[in-house]
């Protein structure tokens, strides 16, 4: 009720302040039986870790997952899995200064408006820290939908776009997530120069997912399209979604929509079709630029971090609908 | 579960398929002692009223609301509100076609595939007839929340466009929500061309939020932007959402983000900043096109219709909220 | 969230006042595909009706149940299913003295405190009538659950005691759902007496439940038992439950316990295991007493009106048990 | 879903099996800003540990409980407040002949059946070690409610009876929890002798709620005596939960009833009316029997130890619907 609670058959409650002593997850509704595999879970993790590429933050998170129940044996139990990263690198006299300063864009001003008290030294909750509990429970959820496979990659970044969907979409596209992998030098100069201007910039992330299953969704309120757009748009920086032919539908006339489903992107009337799934993540500027900017720890771009998170956030809507959908298993009969 | 259900302490069931007895609405949360206009509810109702609209569908239904339950003197009791809508204009005899077909863009193929059976009449639960529910609920939500002044328009149809706000937004556009009201004329015609052509187009709306209290959102999951999406991406044709600048913050700096707070559209950290909320919202083009569009009872554009339904669906996430928000009155201590 | 919401895999919405234009309930999560059967549940309902059993009260109204959604063609549609019944019976003349007044072990009282306003024409949501939404609920909870045999019958009533499960629970016990059916006419007789005194009494039901499945319940909070407690306990007159051996469980020793498994009462650590399940309901005397209570068209024993809510609720609290373990699907790996 | 949640505006997720690494509880819903004291906290945690009463279970395990989230200064920040427990005394080898055994009235085999998979070393999430959760959030749940007393004592217990309440409830009855404190050395010896024996014994626990504000509890399925119910039945060996007069109401006429109002508990229509709130609480045998009592580290008697959890439960209850009444603010108008 809080807000610190996602999903309803696969469900998951985070915690933990930037600053705190850690960072966590508690996963609800893993059914048991699985296979765990705990270093799979590390090098999720590792994607969104600060620190790891170039261009982006320099912080070096050691985000070291400890796991406190729920598995056993390499299997889970169907029991709560609970996850907590300890925060390891808390230079708190970093932050001294923001005792009395609140930073713009950031959720400062807003917590204290809310709460009428603030952990100070840091984001707190609306510390971009918060996503390593999605990412932890992102590979939770992909045990329970192994055979669809889920990619988000950089569609637009600065001056970098990549129109349309890559032949193979479930590669791996190097740091920056851009399909054309050739460019992620160019890609590495341009987020350098922009920290050194104390600048920063933001774009935009597409979402593939192939072989999802037909039926997935609910019609009303908890449509595939509206628990997707909730999952990803509460993650910090995204300020838009869409899917399919999303703002592009507005210089298309029906006619053309009706001869092409693709325009659709593997949901109609809020149910998934059994094809191909396109969704379109938007991220605004991260809000440290200026001094700050340059000589601290913070990314002038946030998509290459938010790519795993991304992901992540989709699997998890698609294991709890699979979930949901098994429960009533209407189309078996 | 099954996704009829929406909210957490201003919360609602719907029912009804478009065919079938009657459309309704149990809401459950509003405080007792409220008064209740049941003529401004029938208002409410009748902006979204198919055949009210030369350029939209020419059903005349007629949509009075009875209430069942919750409301006795005029008064909230607080106990549960159930209102129904019948189905006076069930002419089965024009779907009887449908028995075989499934419309590209509907539900119809999806309904199947998902639930095993269909209401082959009509739209069932995906029919645009559901969004009566949720009309209903924004008016039992605005009671809650009188001081917060909601607004949709029409910021995008064809070739009709609108940068920006109106200085007055909180008044009457006329029939198509379009603030140059002096088009009205002109976007009659270009609908009623299109109907002719068998054609149908999509476009957006622009929502305005004013006087919304601080402190509204919680970190994490439940940011205010993520609910807003969820409750408005649940909304049949709707393809896309995004709050503050949204896509335009693909090509702003953080520089220029950070000078000028307007681009964050009332929400920081997924919390209500006090200031004036703005949101997006895109339509697709109804599915319906060729000659079944041009002889049968079919919106060309449904935007006109759906703006009641995005502003209900806004008032009863910012009611849900407000309502959350008051629960743990942190600020006030 | 304001307690009108029951169930999570299958859930439902009750709504109505004793006096308002009807009562309802709206069913969220039957799966689509299976056969309804209306006349059955008429049946269901006219077991719990007013004015059928000698000895309780003589308001002959008419609870006939209107479906206005989620059902075609006598299959279910997967959709919510919204059920009416009318308020026929509205004698609101009857009722003017309760204006000022309240009566004790009602709800008029907690009621007036808790909301501010209050129906005084009667119970509101705190009238037995509320119950109709609980047997419409149960009765297509049994529809999820055909093998499973739930049935409760009258264990204590007055001077009538029936120690232990008769031989063949499942079978009529007759009006007062007392299993030595033979004492029917001596407990009605004890009846009409205990009403022209003016006197009323309260009593025991206890629900034998065959053929549930192992494994139905889970760990922790939403233990088997738990949820048949809070299901039982929220029908108006209930106050105490128990299962298995309850209360005899304080004048037995461990080793006794554990010599006979029955004492677990099918319910062990909160899950079945695929024993019968058995009940204990205590029920107090219902609150109108005196001169009121010899006029007026009141129950001077709840119980054999209650017995029919009691098995709804417990089936309700099944049925969601069973498609939250079918999601998971643990035990079939 | 999976049953590890509990509580809607007060609510918290447990976690840990009895043989992993740790314990633990996140707590969403606690407003911020309030005082916070640890040392408090481990009191409460103290009083449920084992091997602190003579009688009960020699395990000398140190529950030291480790805040990771949610307080900063001494002040609740109004995010998740997680809490874990290390499990410093796993004695695995104690547990090495459970591999293939399966102990009656625990959750052994039903966990096996639900989940085909299990942590043989010892309970699980069945084990009442899963219980410290519940009395950390009791603690938390206690700063919403400061003016609430909540006292639970032993009333029946083997061959030790306390009839009604004591007149100063809410002070310390000793070890044992009975209000006949000069007792305490006789009951002691009674558990001892018990423990020789390899013989285990059940009891009733009587809840005494002091200062509760009227209006808690909501008509229909939240009733408090419902809720409370539920909270309280999920507590491992509880078999039994009535409040009021209880199962004392089968033998009082409704005249008798009505004549003095303590009959219903505090409870009226589900709802608080402000008078002292009194539930009975019912516990089987522990289940460890025979040779393994004697030598093993397990109590012939668990009501010493449920007290804390007893009140914990019922703290959390109250809290949640404390914060849910104070969202709807009725009665205020």
């Amino acid at each position: 009720m809080r807000g610190n609670h996602f999903g309803k058959m696969f469900s998951f409650m985070s915690f933990g302040e930037s600053h705190g002593p850690a960072m966590g997850v508690v996963i609800d509704g893993l059914p048991a039986g699985l296979d765990v595999d705990l270093a799979q879970l590390q090098l999720e993790l590792d994607k969104r870790r600060p620190g790891r590429i170039t261009g982006t933050t320099n912080r070096n998170e050691l985000d070291q997952a400890v796991v406190l129940s729920g598995v056993y044996a390499g299997k889970s139990l169907g029991s709560p899995i609970a996850v907590t990263i300890q925060n390891t690198n808390q230079k708190s006299s970093d932050y001294d200064q923001l005792k009395t300063e609140v930073r713009a864009g950031h959720a400062d001003q807003t917590t204290l408006d809310k709460f009428g008290v603030r952990d100070h030294r840091g984001g707190g909750r609306a510390s971009g820290r918060e996503t390593v509990a999605r990412v932890i429970a992102g590979y939770f959820a992909s045990l329970i939908i192994p055979q669809i496979k889920v990619k988000a990659f950089t569609s637009h970044l600065g001056p970098f776009t990549y129109n349309g969907i890559p032949e193979k979409p479930h590669t791996d596209f190097g740091d920056y997530g851009f399909p054309e992998v050739a460019k992620s030098e160019e890609i590495k100069k341009y987020l350098e120069n922009l920290k050194a201007d104390g600048e920063s910039i933001g774009g935009a992330v597409t979402v593939v997912i192939d072989h999802c299953p037909k039926g997935l969704g609910e019609p009303a309120f908890d449509k595939l399209k509206a628990d997707l757009a909730k999952a990803i748009m509460s993650i910090g920086a995204v300020v838009g979604f869409s899917f399919g032919s999303g703002i592009d539908f507005l210089s298309l006339k029906g006619s053309e929509v009706s001869a092409d489903k693709s325009h659709f992107g593997g949901i109609e009337g809020g149910i998934t079709n059994g094809e191909r799934i396109v969704l379109t993540v938007y991220f605004k500027p991260t809000s440290t630029v200026g001094e700050k900017a340059k000589a601290g720890r913070h990314d002038p771009c946030i998509i290459p971090r938010a790519i795993p998170v991304v992901e992540a956030m989709t699997k998890v809507v698609l294991a709890d609908h699979l979930l949901r959908q098994r429960a009533y298993g209407d189309g078996n009969k």
